[in-house]
Formats: C-alpha cells, sequence, structure tokens
C-alpha cells in the first residue's frame, strides 16, 4: 500500500498535504561527500513557485526549503538526507465548501472510495503541492547529476494548440518567458490563448519535453527496468499527466521500420547513430544520444464554468469552482518533469555500476 | 542491477535467452487455492504464437508451457508457481554473423557497451521471446483477476496508417482476423498495407489498445504508485513500445479544462461519470469507469533493405537482414499488453487490501 | 546504499542525527481509519526518555513528537504519516574532540572508511538517540496491533549477571522499578551491580526479552521472509544488540529432538501446543503459542576508564570517554525492542492478506 | 506475500518443493563477465548432498544442478541465471500418511492454517531440500567474492554436547570428518553422541560457527540495513536455525564495557582491532577484523519416538515417524550457512559502490 516511495539506489520518501504543516521528503541512499546546501535546492524550488506570471495562481507560497539531516559542515554524509518546507498559507476556510462534493477531474471520489474519507483541503495529498517534495529531491539527484556531466533540461512544447518550432527550439529565450517557452513567438500566441481560456472561465493543458545529455551509454537495465519504462513510470506519477512519449512516441507507430530506424556510423572513433528517432534508448538501455521525451498534460480541472458533480449524499448538483487556480500548470510542470527525470536517471547510474565484473573487480581492487 | 523482476505483492522474476535452453519466470506471491493447470496458461501463450498467419514468422515455436512448482492437486499453493517453456527451434547458427556488428533499432550495440559482450543469438535476452515470460505470468494474473470479475482485453487499433473505426469497434470479429482488430475492414486494409511493406522490404508499426472492465474504485496508490503511472512502467517495458497514453492521452494536453473534465451523475445509486476522458484513473485510483489506455508499437527493425551501421571493430559497412522475422509484431504483442496490465492490475489489488483499518479489522476479526 | 527503510507493506524511512535539528520518521504504508494523536505516540517516546533514574543519563530531552503530516480530524487519512522530535539540547561542543580519534566500540571508524568523513557530534546518525524514530513509529504499529487483537511486550531479563527469574516473571511490578524487570529481588541486586559498574567507571549489557500474544497463526512467509527471520533482521539492526533467540534458541542446539519438540493437543476445539521452546513459530508462520524471543544487547562502549585507541592521524593514543553517558542501555532499549517487533509484526499481518484466494474474493465481493 | 526472494542488487528467487519436479533458483542482478559453469555449482551442492555418511539420510539424490540461462560462452551475460536441479527419488508415496496429520516441529500445522492447505509430500516448500537453491546461488555469489579476495568458511562447532576446541579450532581436519568439526578429537566424540541418539530413536542440533576474511572496511549499511541484521535475516530464514549471534553474541550480554570493547592500535599503517569481541562489525559496517558470526540449529523434528500430535480432523492421536531422516541435520547445513552469508555480503559489497561521490566520479569519469 506504500505509494509515496520511489527509487531504488537513491530512494525517496514523499509525505505532506496542501495544507497541513507542511511537504517534505528524505532521501535515503544519497552518496556521501556530495556538497549541499539550501540554495541548491531553493532555486529549483523557485521555479515552480506560483505567482510569478498572470497565468499561475497569485497565491504567495515562499516555500523556503530546510535541510534537516544529512548534511554536515556542507556535505551529504551518506545518511537520510531530511529536506522540508512549511506551508505558510493555510486558509482551510477557502476549501470547506468542497468536502462535500466530488470535483470532476480531481480526486476527490476516489479517495473517498479508498480510504472512506479524505483531507479535503486544497487537495490534500493529491494536491500540486505535493510536487515541491519531488522537486527538493530532483534538486539534489540533479547537482549529482551535474557532476558526472549529465545535463537535464525540460521545457514547454505546447500550451492548447500553440506549439513551438520544435525543429529550432531557441533555449536561450526559454527563461525569458512565464511558459518556459524556447520561442519567443509561440510564447505570445500561446500567452494570447490562455487569457482567452481565463475570460472564458476556462483553462489549458499543454506538452512538456525533456532532454538529457551526457548520460553514459548503456544506463538502464534490461526486461522490466528499462531505462524509458522507469522514466514512463516517474513522469506518468505526476499529477495531470496522461501520455508519455520516448523518442518519436506515437508517430512511431505509424513509421516503416527503414524511416524509424537509426542507422550507425563512426564518430571520433566512437559508434554513433546518425538520428535519433529511438530518443536515445535502445532496447531500454541508453544507447549515448539525447534522451529525448515528452509527457501529455491535461487541462487544470478547478475552473469556474459551471459543472456537473454529485455530492456525498448521492444528489446531483452544479459546481462552480472559484479562487486561485492556474489556467494551466504546464509552465510550473516543468521542473517537476526535470526533477522526477533527474531522480530515475541517477537511479539507474548508480545501479549500474555492479553490472560489470571487470569494473567491480576494479572498483575493490587492493594493492 | 536486477532488471528481470516486477511486482510487489505478486513478484514476478522472469529469465531466459532466444537461443538458450528455454524461457521461465517464477511468480512469488501467488495466492492459494486458485485452480490453475497448464491449459490455462498455454491458451494465453497460443495466442502470441507465431507462424500463425502470413504475417507472422513461419518458425514453428511450440512453445508448451510446464509447471515446475507451486500447483499440488490442481491448486496453487502459496508457493513459488515456476514456469517454463523449453526452447525448440535453436538454429544459433543463423545468428553467428550479427555477433560482429550492430543491427539499427536492435539492442546489440547498448549490450555491448553495458555489459562487454553479449548472447548475440537471436537477440539473446532482447529477443522478442522473452515476452513467453511475460504472458505466462499474465495468464496466471488474468486468471485470478476473471474470478474476481475484472476483464482485460487488449486490440490492435492500428497497423501503420490503417486505423480501426474507434467509435464502434466490433470486438466479436477480433478474433477473425490475424491482426486481432475489432473492425473487419481495417483488417483487410492493414494486410494490404503490410504485404506492400513485404515487398518493399520494409515493416510496419501501429497501436494496442486495451480496456479493462470490472476493477473496483480506489485501486492504485497516489503519488509514485499511480495505477496509470504503474501500467505505463509495466507496458514501456515491452520492448518496441515507444508510447503511453491513458483515457485521452495526448488529446487531453490539446483540450480545455470543459472538455476534458467528466462530469459526476448518479447511476443505480452510484456517482458514475458521464464521460470517460480521464481513462478511468483520477488521481491514480481507478474511478469505476473502464481503465483505457493504449501503447504505441515501432516498426521491427529487422528488415530486408539496406542499412547503413558499423561493426564491432569500428567499421562502418552496410547490412540487409536476412531471415525469419515478423513484418509487424504488433498482433503477437496483443497479448503481451493484456499480460502485463494483468500482472499490474493484480498486484494493485493485492495491495489495496490493506488499505483501511475498518476492512482490516473486518479480515482480521475473531469469534 | 539505503539503509534507514524498512518494510513492505508498512513501510517507514528514519532520518537525523543525535546534534542536528531532530530526528524524524516517514511511514508509507499506514491504513486509513486508525485514531491517532500525538499522545499516542508520546507516551512510548517517555519509555525511552534519558533522566529517569541515575542509571541514565541526566540530559533532560524532552522529546516532543510532532505529527507533521497524514493525520486528518484526528484519524490517518492512509497517506505518508512524517513523525518529527525536535533536538533540544545541541551541544556539539562536547563532542568535539571526538572528531580526531575513533571511540572503541563505536562506528567512528567504519564511518570514516566507509563514507570518507562522519558527523561526529554525538554519534551521528549511529547516535541511540535515531532510535527515537524507531519508537515513533512503533507506536503507530503498537496501536493497530491493539485493535487487532496484538500485544507486545519487552522487558529486561537480565543486567550484566543478574537474571530476573524467569520461570515466573511478574509483570505487574515491571514499571516499578526504573531497569523495567518483572522481577523486584532481581531490579534491586541488578541496581547494586550498575552501581560497582560506575564506581569502576565501567558499563553493563544485559538481555531484553520479548513476548507477543493474540498473532493470528499463519503470519509470516516461507523460505525467506519467515517471520523469525523478519524479527532476527528488526531487532538486530538496533544499535548495540548481538544476538537474537526465538523460543528456545541457543538452548535448543543442545536438545534432543524429543525435547524440543511441542506436542499438539485439542483445545477448546483448536490445535494447540503443549509446550512452546519453539518460540510460537513454525516453519517461519506464527503457531497460535506466544511468540518469544531475546535480544543480546552489549555494554555501552562510553566508558571512562581508560582505552587504548589511534587517531585519524594513525597515531596511537590514550582516551578517556567522560560526558552523560548511561552505565547500560538495556532498560532504555526495551521499548525500541518492542517498536521494532510491532513494526515487524504489522507488516506481516499485512501481507499476508494476500494469502488466499477464498479470503480475496471474499473481501472483494460484490452483491 | 512474497517470502522466496532476498536480495537488492544481487537478487534471487527460489521455488520448488521436495516432491515436485525440482527445485531452482533465479538470479537476477548477477554481473556480467564471471566465468562460470555447472561444475562451479555442483562441488558446492555436493557438500551438502545426503548419504555421505551414516548420520545422514541414505537417499541416493544425485541433484545436478543445470544453468538454463545467462550463461554464454562459459561467462555470465548480466542477464538472470536460472539454475535447476531435477528432484529424481519421487516416492511421495512414503509420505502420503502425513497429510492426514500435523507433525510436532514442522510447519504442517502453521501451513494448513495460513493457506487452507498444502503439499505434504516430503515437506513440500518446507522441506530441507528447499536449501538446494540457496547453495546453488550461493556457489555464484562465492566465487564472485572468491574474486575480490572474500572467504566464507562454515564449519561445525557443536553436536548436541559435544563442542570443539573453540579456542584452537583446526580446519585442514574439517573435511576429513563427515560433521564438518575442525577438531577430529570432538567429532570422534560427537559421531558417539549421535549413535546413542539414533538407537534412542531420537536427533541432535548443533551450532554451526562462520568467518569471513578479506571483506574491505565500510561493508554494510547504517541503522536497518546493518551488515549483522542482513546476516541474522539471512541465516534465520534457513529453516531449523533458533538463534544467531554475532561476534561475542549473548556472552557480550554479561561482559563489561571494559572487556567488550575492541581497542585499535596502528598495524601496517592502518588502525586495526586488539580483539574482535564485535565479530567484525561497528555500527552495522565491517570493521576490517574477520566477520564471525554462529547460529542455532535444532534437533531435527522427524524423529520414531512416539509423539503426540493432533490430526486434522481434530483428533488427538500418537504418532512415529520413520523414514529416511537425518537424525542431525547440522552437518549438512554448514554449507547453507555459507551460502546465505555469501550471498549476504555480495548483495552489500555492491550496494555499497554508491556510497561515496569521489567513488562515483572515479567510476564514471571520462577522458
Amino acid at each position: 500500500m506504500p505509494g509515496s516511495t520511489f527509487g531504488n539506489q537513491f530512494k525517496i520518501m514523499t509525505w505532506g498535504e496542501s495544507h497541513g504543516k507542511g511537504i517534505g521528503v528524505v532521501i535515503d541512499g544519497c552518496p556521501a561527500g556530495l556538497t549541499l546546501c539550501e540554495e541548491d535546492i531553493q532555486k529549483m524550488l523557485d521555479r515552480r513557485k506560483p505567482g510569478q506570471s498572470k497565468f499561475s495562481t497569485p497565491r504567495k507560497e515562499e516555500d523556503l526549503v530546510e535541510i534537516l539531516s544529512g548534511v554536515f559542515e556542507g556535505r551529504t554524509t551518506g545518511t537520510p538526507i531530511a529536506l522540508m518546507v512549511h506551508n505558510k498559507t493555510q486558509r482551510s476556510g477557502d476549501y470547506h465548501e468542497i468536502a462535500s462534493y466530488y470535483r470532476p477531474g480531481h480526486a476527490d471520489f476516489t479517495f473517498d472510495m479508498k480510504y472512506g474519507f479524505r483531507d479535503y483541503r486544497g487537495g490534500g495529498r493529491s494536491s500540486g503541492r505535493e510536487t515541491v517534495a519531488r522537486v527538493a529531491a530532483g534538486a539534489v539527484a540533479g547537482k549529482i547529476l551535474e557532476e558526472l556531466g549529465v545535463t537535464v533540461r525540460a521545457y514547454t512544447e505546447s500550451i492548447g494548440p500553440v506549439i513551438i518550432d520544435t525543429e529550432k527550439p531557441n533555449f536561450s529565450v526559454m527563461n525569458e518567458n512565464p511558459l518556459y517557452m524556447p520561442d519567443m513567438e509561440a510564447a505570445r500566441k500561446a500567452s494570447a490563448y490562455l487569457e482567452e481560456c481565463m475570460k472564458a472561465c476556462d483553462s489549458s493543458g499543454g506538452i512538456i519535453a525533456c532532454i538529457v545529455h551526457g548520460l553514459p551509454v548503456g544506463i538502464g537495465e534490461t526486461v522490466f527496468e528499462k531505462l524509458d519504462a522507469r522514466l514512463a513510470h516517474a513522469v506518468m506519477s505526476i499529477g495531470a499527466v496522461k501520455g508519455f512519449e520516448i523518442g518519436d512516441g506515437f508517430r512511431a507507430a505509424y513509421a516503416k521500420g527503414s524511416e524509424n530506424n537509426d542507422a550507425f556510423r563512426m564518430k571520433d572513433g566512437k559508434p554513433v547513430k546518425k538520428t535519433n528517432h529511438s530518443g536515445g534508448v535502445l532496447g531500454g538501455m541508453s544507447d549515448g544520444s539525447e534522451i529525448f521525451f515528452k509527457a501529455a498534460i491535461k487541462a487544470t480541472p478547478s475552473i469556474a464554468s459551471v459543472q456537473e458533480t454529485v455530492n456525498r449524499n448521492g444528489e446531483e448538483i452544479e459546481i462552480s469552482i472559484h479562487g486561485r487556480h492556474d489556467p494551466v500548470i504546464v509552465p510550473r510542470a516543468v521542473v517537476v518533469v526535470e526533477s522526477m527525470a533527474a531522480i530515475t536517471l541517477l537511479d539507474a547510474l548508480l545501479e549500474n555500476m555492479s553490472s560489470r565484473m571487470d569494473r567491480i573487480r576494479q572498483f575493490y581492487k587492493r594493492d
């Protein structure tokens, strides 16, 4: 029944509800000797902070992270790292009404059915605030990856019908628009689209893409623990994600073998793929090309339009959800996708260390 | 580093290579008292058997399953169930040539990089034959689900560009065509398309869809162990799967909240959703609607067309892969998808039993 | 590499160092609907509190537990329960000297070798304070067991050479002496023995026994997950525990089969054992008798006597450890043993729910 | 509910019953590149073979192991290694009678209570034959340890009241007596004792000790995954084991701190312990001394003396168990203890590889 634990060698357990005392994560299995301070984590958390643009809720969450254990004199000690963000703005009153009915597109109904009741304040454990813990853990994983030469970068590919120029993304402008789109023209159009949605008391979904550079070849395990299967698990576990693709994804289903196969050529004395339809994974193991995957994010279910639903007494009612809700969560989810990817990749990297006798012998060799 | 283990309460470990002695699986955690015989498993294995049509390899694999343990006097005993299928046609000679180079779209290169060498006979552990073990375990999981009133049905939605009538699939004809398409007209067109592919020494991909009926509400865990995340992991771990969608999937990324939300109404005294854009999962837990998901399958990478690649000596070469290869693996993968879904759903059902104190008290109550 | 995670269905992850910000635990998999408040946990923590007698350190640790998540309106919600105890008395200065050398009987040397350095303040993660988290989680597990009719009671069997009357323990006096001995005469003698130890700048070990009543028959799994094997793991993972016995333990090695076998007789219409040499476990499953096991606790390694050791510069030195150290940790470890037993037994109880088809069918039956 | 899976990075799943088709194990996570053939495993299996002396059952089990997967051209490939031993002498008839009653000291009763029925043939899954799989997997683990300079040696310390000279064990004679005692005089006395037991239709227990040399410092994890806790789990999971001690074990409970602490001195430029009361583990991590532990084995419960028990109809009866049963299982269990130790130590060694950033950087460094 445990559902808030993830990873094998770099294992995390997250906790906390939207309107409880805070959100936290414990990392069990972080290697010793990593330089780590709260600022390393804070800068990632700030990327998911609401209130940064007109398209995210005006709530002022400070989301200041505190390292509670596992770091001594600026370095990780190899023991569990507990991270916590206190909840500052707990206005439970706002949410009391939703206790009585089931919001469409939310987990209210399933929570009640599974557990018999629920912490209805702001979605409780199903709130988007849960992702604070993912980002905090992801910041630690990402810092380790960085030291190993691996970079993970997620960005917004589309908002509703507005898609970036996928042939030529311009990452230099990605942080210049609040939608994290690597295409200023698309960002402008997406903004206009979102304003329409807001006027119509509606919301929008979108697609997040992610690119990983520098991963050594051979990371990921065959059969059930394929790297792409684990990434799919990690990314699909983020609330609101409805689809996952590696490489060409669903387009691969329409292509022929001659189109989809990536030929190998030699470059700098090493085999490299000429194309990357596979998205950097062959047989579940990294193949030396960029890892490339996408996640489909559904529209925020909390909308002010009138919706039909039922209440706990079994009565059919109509509701209209007001309050502080993002018309789109895609931009804030970018860093969450990046974080889950970092956690997954690091875990696979650490596990891979015991794959070969020659390397194990080398590791433990004595003089 | 273990990669061939899957599941928590219903845990499986698979083994075996394409041209080794056989393929097998051990199931640790199968409940006691299930009536089980080899025929229960054989009938599922027969669905993935090659040589059933002109679109699958003419190899005659008998794939007879043997129950080696865990069943006594026709019932499971609660101890591990070992299942094995002997490999009959081991013509390693056919494959010796591929030892020297890296086939595009295959795991040859990544295996060599990860492990230093590989069992090159027929793809070794990365062969499609590995799925025999998934189907054998899935047959057991499926039989248990059936007794609990849960049915899992996968089918072919598309082959290359040929898509079934998704509004009105006709499941009664699904087994009347070798492509497992619930639409005879589409099956005819897809056959014609595949014949073209074969003439062109090429291959095709496609999409498999899966529907689950009868799953109780509340199955799956919040946060990382969401039902859809686990299904994604399970399905993406099948070789050749490049994408996964739950419910509307990527289409949800383009829809507005007002379009994507599923309203609740009362029916027979219970809340039910009017639509099912969510694919039967809300907040990672089953919501009482049909579970509906899709998997994108890439085209068979083994094609007779000339392809560029490199060999182990670092020389650029051209190859053309001959031998017994399916021009499309989608039809044979249908039962594999169904099997992985069954294993995942059963595991989640068993884990869910400890979710509520009232039910645990009831379970262990004494008189 | 993760080492601070325990359990399968009732999974805990602990964190915190002796002189860090606090000690905590997250419980992932606690069933929903359990009435739980901080006082339920506090009363167990108070049992391991130091400063309760002259034989435990005079440090005044308040050890107030805070529930950070997972409880709503007085009941567990099924989501992770985070518990935290802030460290109040962090006088790191006391410990600065020990940074430079390796205390005999402590983990200073092994920490340095494994991780390259260590948080030397008060033993860091290897401090006895780590057990605060075990007791907090154990309090939750114990409360659930209690509701299921299972009671777990640990007590002090011996301190140094002083052993209780093992034939007739008197549990009514157990809480009337600070050593938790169910024998006032033995407690008096043990007190005298400890005073001698203290005068001699020395310390003492002892034995803790534990009895479990009310566990249903059949809990625990065959082969590797035997109930006694899991209890051994749980109890041996407590710092300072050097031995574990179930039932007659090492005495069984000297007995003959005719002496050690427990005959079955009928009682109230059920098979019951006439004796309990087995300690309540047969073939790794509970057999309906009391579960009975023992743990050997070594003497506190921090003693004021002069000891030989080496420092980080590789110099041989002599040290004498002063400060606030218990001359015996056995009494304070009693509740820790009880807690680990409770966690282990609950986990096994929850896992056992999926052992039989008839019970699963009953659980999920629909009308 | 799975109970036949063990280990994290070197994970094994075992299967098979006494009188089923065979006994097997799958190893998931064995590093690639290990030279391995059936003879490597066979020689270990031969050590547990019955019929080698008058104190073990005269059954002629050949116990020939077959490697079914994971080895190619004499080397492990990194994929699962399936090992199987066919059961040759399946005389189920011998055992039919025991189907109806519960043998004292056996798991008959608990199996029936847990699962509703049982495979009664020869103890089914609870038979000592189950250990064939442990030894097969242990042989692989032991071979890897050997290549890393780690040796594991178990031996018989006592049979009933006959104890070896524990101060001066003579390992050169250990294999010269069928009891695996490193003391010929003790072996003679133990033989005489066992003959008495047999005459009296009775059986004997004993103690097995195990010494590990060459393990690097720092293996094992702090808190729950302490090396000694994992060894305890591994060893206590062997049927008939009733107690576990590391180092001085229960004697440590009687010693003072000044007696039990191991002083550090310098030797060859490294800190070493002067004594080894700790048994080679400090704080759950190997400390560079020999790992030393003991296991208490109960007397064989199958004895020809008359015993009281009940049958499945709830009638009190008297039974006398005839057939081929060892009067002592200690000698045959020696290799089983050694195997479980090897599996546990290897798993801990592999997991330890990700403990430090400096070593991870070194492992993955690029030029």
